[in-house]
């Protein structure tokens, strides 16, 4: 079966500093026609790091939860920016640490259902520390965590982030 | 360090059928204001379903990334809906399968950067088959992958989306 949908035309409902808003008219497999409601975002990068079996997470208040969650360090790519540029650069600033080499371990889309985020995601394999330059705006702690905890947290949703569950699973089976 | 950020006002830039747009400004730690764009989205449902060792996916174009990618049966919940309502109806929605226990895998924040979506992974462990009815102008194929495969795919970077390789990954070191 042929799923391809087209594009009829595209309004942009709102243009701001991390997202676009779109509101596309599209014609359906079947003929008929709908509308796609797109968060245009940047793609982003992340970066599991774990020294002497813990790993490095930055715990933030993330307003649209209201509340203080952790995540691997990650940002988004400026415009243009290669993903490992990014994940060297987000690393560095809000941790301080400096990688001297990144694999990439996945890569995911966020929520494919409304948004074209991409999210890279890298393990820092030789790091050095160095000083955190958390952007203007950006308030974080840089915690270490043993991986076990990390995997307790998970299990019962106190981490969730999904980029940070990826990654640490991911971790977990090629270190089996 | 305290991180909280206090709302100070909120404008809804757009309500529409699958998600809102809110522009919130912000009191931030050090007392300055800033702005939040929020992606308001209800809370989502994925079902990981193996049988004899092939994985349950569905296949369908993403408006977002102009392609046919795999997932894992999910969807959003109604208003109110609980979280093991929506993965058992959206499974039989999207592929006939009818869950008769469901175990809770994990849980993800698809991107806590600018969304609040919420989505709740469960593993089918006990199921039948019956008869899919997509939803209107939801156009999909149901296939099962051997899981081998499916950890190829994610290697590859074929299979990206974030639940899918939440609950796959999970499963694996479950099964491990």
């Amino acid at each position: 079966m042929k799923l391809d949908e087209t594009k009829i035309s595209s309004e942009c409902i709102y243009s701001g500093k991390i997202l676009s808003l779109y509101r596309d008219e599209v014609l359906l497999p079947d003929g008929k026609k709908s509308f796609r409601e797109c968060v245009r975002h940047n793609d982003g990068a992340a970066v599991l790091l774990v020294k002497d079996g813990k790993v490095l997470l930055v715990r933030q208040f993330r307003y649209l939860y209201g509340r203080e969650i952790y995540e691997i360090p990650a940002g988004k790519s400026d415009d243009g920016e290669n993903p490992d540029c990014s994940a060297l650069r987000e690393l560095k600033e809000e941790t301080g640490y400096i990688a001297k080499k990144l694999t990439p371990l996945c890569k995911i889309y966020s929520s494919p259902g409304f948004t074209d985020e991409t999210i890279h995601i890298y393990l820092a394999e030789q790091f050095e520390e160095g000083i955190s330059r958390p952007d203007e705006g950006e308030f974080l702690n840089v915690e270490f965590i043993p991986l076990e905890k990390v995997l307790e947290m998970i299990e019962r949703g106190e981490i969730c982030d999904s980029k940070t569950v990826a990654a640490v699973y991911k971790y977990v089976i090629l270190n089996k």
